[in-house]
């Protein structure tokens, strides 16, 4: 007899929070079919059915890994956005917002990104996997994008061509995370805010390395 | 009867070899004490008498590839280098050189940062190899940092914390290594130039996203 819909559909969730948990506690190195099945409390055979491969449950750890993180930065984002969701007059406005997003700010940031460093060598050591990072990585720099024209139209950025752009703030963020993880003691929150202000300061063309004068006005307002 | 030093010298050579073959095929997630001694075609039971714990292979393997990167860029430094070594009198000069010898121009400095990616899961998993990772970055700023205040004396750099202004120049190459890593169609090394030409040009309060009037003079000149 089928199981009813309802089921499968628990199941899923069910599936999708083992994975969840083993990335959590392992990383990507620490994903194989018997982890996750350990996690569930059900046979590997059970798991063969919804991923064949390993790299099927790669791919869809890569999936969810996406998925989660962007809900955590829309709920953080609608937690700091400003009354009415308008950009800030000041700076750059919502890609700095966008931006800090990305930081391991917070310790679940900090838990997602560590669960994002640790996917970068699995998916670059097999071509398809590292096609969709890839494709991730080039939604993240069209969503920057959007936001870096945004800041152009309001005259909080000089006009140049707002894709270079967004593919620069991205490259510095990543290159922070990675530094952040680290070395949290010479990176705590706050001088990933300092950083990041003077490189959104000298983006604007106000260079002033946080001796407090080119940092834009508002300071860590809206940090997560 | 003990075999003479010169024979353990070429021994040590030999595993230093065949580690890097390893970390060249698989990257630290293949990394194992089989795996070396299978490329060096001696038994496990050797190996351990090198490498009595998994560990002291990875961190045997860490400072390898720190040793060898160096010693590459250093090369490419020494091919590079205007006549007497004297920083170029246009734009950031030196620290251009350095930033360009991080990133992947070339296939060997794509392998090379190919496996440095695949350090970091491994190196984040471990309190004392996360430890040597955050001692080799933070000793990577403190040799950009030098330069940043040799260009800020030549009036290249404005003023402002030389190592704050570094720690930013490490994160943006780091992450352009990444995104470089993950997407080399949209990142060729004229790309991979361009945006760091960009960023120094802000840096220097001369932003100018590459429509050809902010980018330093010289150009290319010096790419390896």
């Amino acid at each position: 007899m089928p199981r009813p819909k309802g089921d499968h559909e628990a199941r899923r969730r069910d599936v999708s929070e083992a994975v969840w948990q083993v990335l959590a506690a392992r990383g990507f190195a620490g994903l194989t079919l018997r982890t996750v099945a350990a996690e569930l409390g059900a046979s590997t055979g059970l798991l063969t059915h919804y991923f064949p491969t390993k790299r099927a449950l790669v791919e869809y750890a890569l999936d969810l890994l996406e998925q989660r993180t962007l809900a955590r930065r829309r709920a953080a984002g609608t937690r700091t956005a400003a009354p009415g969701g308008r950009a800030a007059p000041h700076g750059p406005g919502t890609l700095r917002d966008a931006l800090l997003d990305i930081l391991p700010m917070t310790p679940e940031a900090a838990a997602g990104n560590r669960i994002w460093v640790s996917s970068w060598d699995a998916a670059l050591a097999d071509p398809v996997l590292s096609a969709g990072h890839a494709r991730r990585y080039a939604a993240g720099r069209d969503r920057l994008t959007e936001r870096v024209a945004a800041a152009q139209e309001l005259g909080a950025l000089p006009p140049g061509d707002p894709a270079g752009i967004a593919a620069g703030a991205q490259s510095f963020v990543l290159g922070l995370v990675v530094q952040a993880l680290f070395d949290p003691e010479a990176f705590p929150p706050h001088r990933q805010v300092e950083l990041l202000d003077d490189y959104l300061a000298s983006l604007s063309g106000r260079p002033g390395h946080h001796d407090g004068e080119g940092a834009p006005e508002g300071g860590a307002a809206g940090v997560p």
